[in-house]
């Protein structure tokens, strides 16, 4: 019974987006998505599922999950699973979570690409497939592991939202705020523009700096080389430290748009490498100028 | 007269390194030299010169040198002279001041390539060519002017010296004395050998980051495929920004060691571009993995 007079009854905080959220795959990309979600109260209890039981136990021991399940068991249990597995694992994972999904459960992933993850979750969910939406935050580090986790590695950061045409507006709009709950800024594409720009964008660098890092590595005198090298080469070949593993998979699976960027790419080689065969100083000049330019104006907008 | 009981007499503080030190050139190189030997107290009074009034006059602001002077000033009265010219212009420089230098004068450069450089010293100063001996710091940030300057920028950064035969070991030492106290780490090799170790480390990486900022630029869809870019573009694609002015003059001056690198550049892709191709899972992986695990090394072992 409540007085007439007393004041407006305190509105209970709102339920969280996830009440039950899991991640598959708790190292970096997975570790921070559950960290930022908790911190945003965006999450009631966080499970953890993988290959590795010493790395659940090790996010368990840092406070990103609150259980680690099997695959099985996270299918049944979650409102919304993330999976952050390389995009090669894709579709076995949804494989074997598939026949324990309940109804209203909303799945996602984090892959580098997405075309071959919609065709991989397409076939591994059949008509389930409504209850799967590809995602891509762009963000990431050399580090790995449950322990480079940080609630604020998507603060500010661009997630790409890549919907199938059989996704439910109102689950569309959840997996934004759940994004945004993280700090993120969302933008949805096609899975087909977002895997070439990507292509261009991400995946060419990493191909470029390995190929570069392997090549002055294999040098007889490298260990020479490499003592005399600055912050320039650090900073152009940091991303050849990744995942071995999870590039193989990124390549792999776009690798249409990357031999695209590659035949690009070579004809913009082979145009400077013309010029200075040439000792042709005005038009290196050019070319230089074109790309400092352009780089100097993506940095003044950028976020990064 | 000292009274017979009286302690030692003190000491009176050691000269200088450098009783005038001139710099040519005030900008992040010659700027943050003139600083950290200022902070060292190894120069007496700094002189600045170089093309642009307002850039001295804003260095003298700074407190990064006492005084603009000519380059005739300079050579006439300085002690220690450092270049901080794009390459391609030792020459003109060095010949303008060799009328006016005295005998005592010791001069050095700060240039990314040697052999050259040694050439065109040789050629303008002729018979006082034992007074110079190239040099180059490798350390820099793609900011530029004498407000980037720093006197911590040589701190734990390495400084190479590629001494001629005509150069006094005395002078040498001053010299590796005048680095180590702006923190620097100072190693000595032969010009060829200096120029072949920065074209694969240095302008290589320079080279392909433009070539590929010029390439995603230049692309109809750029402004779609740069916002979707990430750290690792940003990393990948920092040193592109940089001056094209003293990076063409470097490619010019390096030309034949950056075209034998870029040769077997251009096999390594070949190599990685056929594993993709073939959709060569474990060649692909291999590849991936030499270049991680020698990038890992290489930061584990690095002071950057």
């Amino acid at each position: 019974m409540s007085a007439p007079d007393a004041g407006p009854v305190p509105a209970s905080p709102a339920p969280p987006l996830a009440g039950v959220l899991a991640v598959v795959g708790v190292g970096l990309i997975g570790g921070s998505f559950a960290a930022a979600m908790r911190q945003a109260g965006a999450a009631g209890t966080i499970l953890g599922a993988g290959r590795q039981p010493q790395t659940l136990a090790r996010a368990q021991r840092l406070g990103l999950i609150d259980e680690a399940v099997t695959l099985e068991e996270a299918a049944s249990r979650a409102d919304l699973i993330l999976l952050s597995v390389p995009v090669g694992a894709t579709g076995a994972v949804l494989a074997r979570m598939a026949p324990h999904l309940r109804s209203g459960t909303l799945l996602t992933d984090a892959g580098s690409t997405k075309a071959d993850v919609a065709r991989a979750a397409r076939q591994a969910l059949g008509d389930r497939i409504a209850q799967f939406i590809p995602g891509h935050p762009i963000a990431g580090a050399e580090a790995t592991g449950p322990e480079a986790a940080r609630n604020d590695l998507y603060q500010g950061r661009t997630v790409v939202l890549t919907p199938l045409p059989e996704n439910r507006e109102s689950d569309r709009l959840l997996l934004r705020r759940a994004w945004e709950a993280c700090g993120a800024h969302v933008v949805s594409m096609q899975p087909e523009a977002h895997d070439a720009a990507l292509a261009s964008v991400s995946h060419m660098p990493h191909f470029l700096a390995s190929v570069f890092m392997g090549q002055v590595a294999a040098a007889t005198d490298s260990g020479q080389r490499m003592a005399l090298a600055g912050t320039g080469f650090r900073d152009f070949t940091r991303i050849a430290a990744g995942s071995p593993e999870m590039w193989r998979d990124v390549f792999l699976a776009n690798r249409k748009a990357v031999l695209d960027e590659l035949a690009e790419f070579r004809e913009a080689l082979d145009r400077a490498e013309q010029s200075l065969r040439d000792e042709d100083g005005q038009s290196l000049y050019d070319f230089l100028e074109r790309a400092a330019l352009a780089r100097r104006f993506w940095g003044s907008r950028s976020r990064l």
